[in-house]
């Protein structure tokens, strides 16, 4: 019988100490950010990947390579050494497609972490607000009441957008599961239009991750595509309010 | 692999032998009604926090308070003793999300129950009616002939709405899983509209809860709520009707 | 941890040594054709209670009684001997709620029958038209080729309404999984249009069942009922073109 | 407790010892293009069944054959052995019900060709492109990357149609999870609308299939099919055309 989730990491993985290591997990969400944060933070930095992840809680499909080649469904795990410290990268091509499956794959993540003596893990992602943002804030929650101090100091907001509010899926799930396991966790949510795959709400994170971390990212490219995307969305904005102008002529 | 459920006691209730326990059951549902009259019990008699439950069948996602500290979904058990009984307090974030999972859940309940020697539960919750209701009655179910006398005399009401009607969640279904263990078991649902949080059919159910089990418990706060809301409601149906009368004068 | 599906019987029951039992299935289903037919034969040969089944597969409530009583949704099976044979009869709130759960709870229906060494199994349903059916035909399946002989004697039509068409649910899966058991069994549809509860439908069925049981079954009442339904249609219909004609009247 | 999916093989397959087999999976999906081409297959080349699969996983039915002789949902294995190869042929009335079906059932099946030594899989599947196709290309995906130069050569072309795109259900799962396992596998996909059972695209896919297999299939008849069905729709395209003119000449 095929296992639940299975974990295959490299072998010249499975000999290393890690030093103090940090995971940061970046998943597919809203607006894609916290994706986008990870997956140009492993490029930038040239993270190597040292483990895959496939499970029965995928949607149960192969994605294809620009030369036909298949695979399952996945995430993979990479790695970042500075002299002080490793820094690991959890991203893939999808969260759970069950409810459950959502707490069986997010516990694995955090028993991976326990094994790899994680000390914190930043979970990432966006906080969507259902219209376009222009300077998009940093939304912040912990998993233990001592971080949040640390966590502002970097720009972070820790406020509660609604009274009873949560955050769905493994970025939320971490946070819980982690924190009996004595592991330090902050999920960091660019806001987000939540329509839209967003860079400008990455750019933002990437900015805190990066101060929290003390990993310097070069965000020139996040920063470029960004920027594009304003363009586009001011130059749509201005064709919207064109033709109104036009039809209150015509009217 | 991740428990199905998990349950935590504190460590002072574990060693305490429990007085004739009763159990009232308040989780979410309709109108919020059990949620409400449970929660507002535990804060006015001071119950203390005993136990804390989590589970894959809630969903998957944590809840921010209101300093951005996460946790997972949860129920909840509370103690509030008096000289003769003690009485536990089951609420909590939300109830299953899956069909299987509500059995799962609601078994897990009962055993606890039984473990504890638990005598009677009440499980609380609303009755939908579809419209606004000026005094709302409580309706009664139990899982023994026996009751019904005694729950009358405090004011419910036995009546089958619709036949062949039923309840669903966990209001209902530890009513039938508590019977094979012994369990007196009581249901008392107020009659809601099901279209809001209803303070009115709560202020009805604690009425009746508070002479069954003995314990005073001063409604005030609730029932200033309740008046709040009913001026609410009034309000609105007011402003509908003097709409209509403009728009009649105009038309 | 709740059992996925519990079996008990009464005690008399276990004890007991069938005679060639028949195993006559009637769950919920389209117009309820099913339901009917089986819960009118157990009322009118006095038919005794011999089991109860509760699953987490069924839906996760509990049903009242006139008196407020709470059960769980269940099945049940009951029994009526005559001199030569033993009939079980197997009927219920609900089917399952989940897709596997029909799989599990079916194959379990056919691993009782062959321990309590069933050799033929009628399970009862409706062919929804989409329709009225004025004299409905009842329609047949079999698990062995062997049986459709006797079956079309009895009046069934063997037809395939549509290519490739199937039997969903407990009166389907029940062929299928008893035939590697070595038990034989039909299924009876009557026909119906699938919006209603159908007691024309059932009482075709209860006609031909009677006979190829060899169980008289007073059908007055079920024949008094679909009469009844008949008017209330027939008046219905007749409305409707009142309707229509004073509409085209004024028009 | 019945088993989540079985296999029975005829007696005799299972002495056999099977030359360097293929494995082709033409299950139910878009178009039926995969079910259309391995049931022609099936029946041209005379291919004897060896095996059926059963599982709680398929959609809860019977299906009735002509004789109203009802049979569960199954999968089944066919074999065709020429003097160098034996071909095995799986085909079936449905795919999983459920996304974690969907892999524990692919898994099964790789499982299956594990076993019996299977060296390749070609899964046959429709690629849905919302619009008529005149010429059907056949879109080609692989697991391994030396087998795409063999496969071009046979005509087939390997583009993403989307970026990011995947393959959904059995074809896609068992190429990825055929990979771990040593086995080549290779997805055929023949271009069509994905409103219609299109045997169009079979044509084209059986073309291919055959010139990779090396198996001579006569296509008359498929041809013949795509034929009709090619009249078919242009007929409807000429009525419709014939409609608008008319309409837009009375406008």
């Amino acid at each position: 019988m095929i296992d639940e989730i299975s974990v295959v990491y490299l072998e010249s993985f499975q000999e290393r100490r890690l030093k103090d290591p940090i995971l940061i997990e970046g998943l597919p969400g809203i607006g894609q950010v916290g994706k986008l944060v990870a997956e140009y933070m492993i490029r930038q930095l040239g993270a190597e990947k040292v483990g895959e992840i496939h499970s029965i809680y995928f949607p149960p499909q192969v994605i294809l390579d620009e030369n036909g080649l298949a695979r399952l469904a996945r995430n993979e795990l990479f790695l970042y050494s500075t002299e002080e410290k490793d820094f690991l990268f959890l991203v893939g091509d999808h969260q759970s497609a069950s409810s459950e499956g959502h707490y069986i794959l997010a516990d694995h993540y955090c028993e991976l972490a326990a094994e790899l003596r994680v000390k914190r893990i930043y979970t990432l992602g966006g906080f969507g607000v259902g219209h376009l943002v222009n300077e998009p804030r940093v939304l912040g929650a912990a998993n233990q009441a001592g971080l949040r101090e640390e966590i502002e100091a970097a720009g972070v907001v820790f406020t509660r957008a609604e009274p009873g509010g949560g955050i769905v899926g493994a970025a939320g799930l971490i946070l819980g599961l982690s924190a009996p396991r004595g592991i330090e966790a902050v999920c960091l949510m660019g806001e987000t239009s939540g329509y839209i795959v967003d860079p400008m709400a990455a750019a933002s994170v990437l900015a805190v991750l990066s101060k929290l971390t003390g990993i310097p990212v070069d965000a020139t490219r996040l920063n470029d595509r960004a920027a594009e995307m304003e363009k586009v969305i001011e130059s749509m904005v201005e064709d919207g309010k064109g033709k109104d102008e036009e039809l209150s002529y015509i009217g």
